[in-house]
């Protein structure tokens, strides 16, 4: 995929109109105490691709939905997907010193600072899905507030977190291919499939749409964390913008470990499949979550 | 006040009631990764009395709220406050041994852990308050997403995590005492008058009865945070459950630092008849909040 092609462009806008997006739902230049501002401010715009961001408008359009129903939660997720990667990289955790090819936020400001930056953007994250117009009805609270519990539970002990706890305590232990499968889809799989189908609550997908939604994003989530494992082997650091190899340094199972690297990339072309399969019924409306689910797929970094 | 007095029997019933909600609120026990959840509970169950749901329950109750719309914002407080003292605990902040008479989360659990479980609580807190019955009109799912941003605003960086950022910036060096009411007012008042004014709205407090409730929550979250800078220097360490004389040790601003300790007396005595003033035009409606004001300003641990 090049940089001309139509997914690409419109990855692109949709990467725009989150940065917007994100930059005013945080408070502005100078407020109190500056130090936490501007490390929140670093790690939410260090460069990310805004993957998660762009599969709730996706999927939300997909069904109909209007953008600015969508991107609290677009905002939302991408604070908590950035919450997790500055405290992953913490010395206590993954001990990580650069993250999208800058110092990770304890290098810049300190543990004590970048452990409280990470709790700033959790906590922004459901703020910010809680403030919600005067005017609206109770479909369109309720359909916030069945977004927001998604999202809890993605990021909570069952999902983001858990899978932390998990990846922590299996270093330097055999893991089962059943149990990094849990793994992968607590720590990287959840938060991706309540990109999806948020954003298709969001939307105002019906049942049978929401269940080809999630569907997808189950698959999407997997493959996404599969491909990940195929890179930290087969990329260098510069092309990651984080440390490469770092997943056989620390002992850890990974896909490729368990699979090898044809294995892996069969599960990730099979996940593809079933990914493209569920969106088939909605046709044309399902052609974008397609392209960035082959997008996804394909990615080398 | 001795265990025998009326208002002794209040807290001790409302604090069993919050300590069932609180228990059922969590995952089952042997839930994966078991880890986590053991950390969890460790903290929240560690004796707390529980100031910040009871004040929840006891501002609901005052204006005609009934207990099963007020105790998820009441455990979601707890949680909170017990994540903000997890992470306030960590080496790499305050660096605390020793909390509600036990070995901190990380001495016990490890930095990781600890860090995790703090990531938790908060992420449970407000999954809890987007857990809504399905049968909930427009009013009742209004008042708990307005409670809910209260809260968002309360323990973000205009609040508990701001408040703890100028806190740690503040260590040796001379502070103001309008910054230093600052800091107290984020650090600690924030999420006291979030729990008073969101038991009011999700009471269904009026806007004269939530006008009088904000007064006296800002009065009681500030005097809560004299008495403990009173008890800092007065009480020993077994009384308190934690480290006493820390804050002369750290160098810490205090009210007592600033203004002796009869003079963080005259605040706090102060600041409780401006409570109970508040409270005046509420009548017997207002007179648990009242003795509960009366009870944390003459408060011994």
């Amino acid at each position: 995929m090049n940089a001309a092609s139509p997914i690409a462009a419109l990855l692109e806008e949709r990467r725009l109109v989150v940065d917007e997006a994100l930059d005013r739902a945080l408070s502005p230049d100078g407020a109190w105490p500056p130090t936490i501002h501007r490390a929140v401010r670093y790690s939410l715009f260090a460069g990310g691709k805004r993957i998660r961001p762009i599969l709730v408008l996706l999927a939300g359009e997909a069904v109909g939905g209007e953008r600015q129903d969508l991107l609290p939660f677009s905002c939302a997720v991408e604070m908590v997907h950035t919450y997790s990667l500055v405290h992953d990289d913490l010395p206590a955790m993954d001990n990580d010193d650069l993250r999208r090819g800058k110092p990770t936020s304890h290098k810049v400001f300190g543990e004590a600072i970048a452990i409280l930056a990470g709790d700033a953007l959790l906590t922004r994250a459901f703020h910010l899905l809680a403030e919600v117009p005067d005017g609206w009805n109770d479909v369109k609270l309720r359909r916030r507030i069945t977004a927001t519990a998604l999202l809890g539970q993605a990021c909570g002990t069952a999902g983001l977190i858990g899978g932390q706890v998990a990846d922590l305590e299996s270093e330097g232990k055999n893991v089962e291919p059943r149990d990094l499968a849990r793994l992968h889809q607590a720590k990287t799989g959840a938060l991706l499939a309540a990109c999806v189908r948020g954003g298709g609550i969001l939307g105002g997908a019906g049942a049978e749409e929401l269940e080809r939604l999630g569907r997808y994003g189950d698959a999407v989530g997997l493959a996404f964390q599969v491909v990940d494992d195929i890179l930290d082997v087969t990329e260098e650091a510069a092309q990651l913008g984080k440390t490469a190899g770092k997943d056989v340094a620390a002992r850890k199972a990974t896909f490729v470990s368990l699979h090898g690297l044809d294995g892996a990339r069969a599960a990730a072309d099979a996940l593809l499949e079933e990914a493209l399969a569920a969106l088939a019924p909605l046709g044309p409306r399902g052609e974008t979550l397609a392209a960035l689910a082959w997008h996804i797929v394909t990615r080398h970094a």
